[in-house]
């Protein structure tokens, strides 16, 4: 039996590595990876063979992974974030799903073990660093329409506004789409009100972060790019100051009771 | 400066607990948590005062680990999960924001340092397990209506059905709430096929942890108690098989790429 660990390596902080995905990546021989990637990871990928791929050649890094995998290489799949959100997990599941169809011609795929690892998902890192903003029901959308119609995102984000959800943006912009965003504002305004509480979170827990608290009204692209986060509030969401700090939080409900 | 760690420990098991949150419980003398939770962490709690409340006594463990720093006594508030979401990190914004508010009397409570790390929630440790259930767009629901109004929970359910999210469904059943989980499944039933694969995990990465796969027809309350997570992928999440493996994915739409 041989072994694929695919393993998300959470925000970016090393104090944010489940040790379960250090041992993973200790257990493999071979990383396959976007190189900043494992750049937080320090010491446990040394001796490690490192596969890289441009980035956008996310089909051909879950192909390689199974091939070596399948190969008898002990091997991780590795992205930052939670793997399973928005990331490579679902491309290996989907290639091998094509296989029990039979449409790829790799059957030693279906002989390799498959552990996921999960880890801390930009969200939660953008709502730690602010307070508590995911405190109760939330959404993430992606607003990439390369593998998903606007159609469909547009919906999801009018679904998203008349359920009064919290809503993450994946994917928010990129040097090809930078409409969406705005686009997604939009629609959001005409079912929360424009003071609504946002948050910018870039770079999440790297050292060069940067948290930017805005509102609904003033989000806007321009300030936005792909290593950017964006979470939206709903309609109860706060936005408290205390002298230099401030925080954001969305109550569950408990006021009544307090 | 007094300081209140704010810390989610993950869904059970010792290899999801973040590095930062063993850093966060040493740094502190006083351990407010239920106490179940500390149990997976070990020797690290050793030493520290643990003071515990019963399940239920949110609202007294937010104001107990507010006051204990106050107090000056470096405090972490411990739960499961991501301390963010649906849990006690919002309570602890809340009643800041009703000391801001003059509704309070305890100003020194806006003395306090306020740091909150996030953990790994139940639904990606379910969603790690059977595949990548979340690998494209979600929602979070509690069914919970001692806080929110049933009507503001069923009008979310009818959203995230209405946009074909994926949803994980929190604190789905209690002993006093059992047809909740039943009705909102009903809900779903309007919008996506009876034979949409659901996750029913339970104890999710403990040791008596288990996971049963179904469809959204088949979902009853009676098979989930109040240690159980539910996830209802959307319409095009798919349930394979090969040979004694079985898995769940949401597609991110790479299909007409592969």
């Amino acid at each position: 039996m041989t072994k694929l660990f695919v393993v998300g390596t959470g925000p970016g902080h090393a104090d944010l590595v489940a040790p379960a995905a250090l041992k993973a990546i200790k257990a493999s021989t071979d990383l396959v990876a976007y190189g900043l990637y494992l750049d937080i990871l320090g010491e446990v990928c040394d001796g490690k063979k490192h596969h890289d791929l441009p980035l956008g050649e996310e089909i051909g890094r879950a192909r390689l992974a199974l091939d070596l995998a399948a190969a008898g290489k002990a091997t991780a799949l590795i992205s930052s974030g939670d793997i399973g959100i928005y990331a490579m997990a679902t491309l290996v599941f989907e290639l091998l799903d094509r296989q029990i169809q039979g449409e790829e011609r790799h059957p030693e795929w279906l002989d390799v073990e498959i552990e996921v690892v999960p880890g801390v998902s930009a969200m939660q890192a953008g709502a730690s660093r602010v307070g508590a903003l995911l405190g109760h029901d939330f959404c993430t959308v992606s607003l990439s329409d390369l593998l998903t119609p606007w159609e469909t995102i547009e919906k999801r984000v009018h679904a998203a506004g008349s359920g009064d959800f919290v809503i993450s943006f994946y994917n928010p912009v990129s040097k090809k789409r930078d409409w969406q965003l705005n686009a997604a504002r939009d629609v959001l305004l005409q079912y929360r009100p424009a003071s609504t509480p946002v948050l910018i979170g870039r770079q999440l827990s790297r050292p060069d972060e940067t948290i930017t608290i805005t509102t609904l009204a003033e989000l806007d692209a321009k300030d936005v790019d792909m290593f950017t986060m964006v979470s939206v509030g709903n309609s109860e969401s706060r936005h408290i100051i205390n002298g230099t700090e401030q925080w954001l939080y969305t109550p569950r409900g408990y006021k009544k009771k307090l």
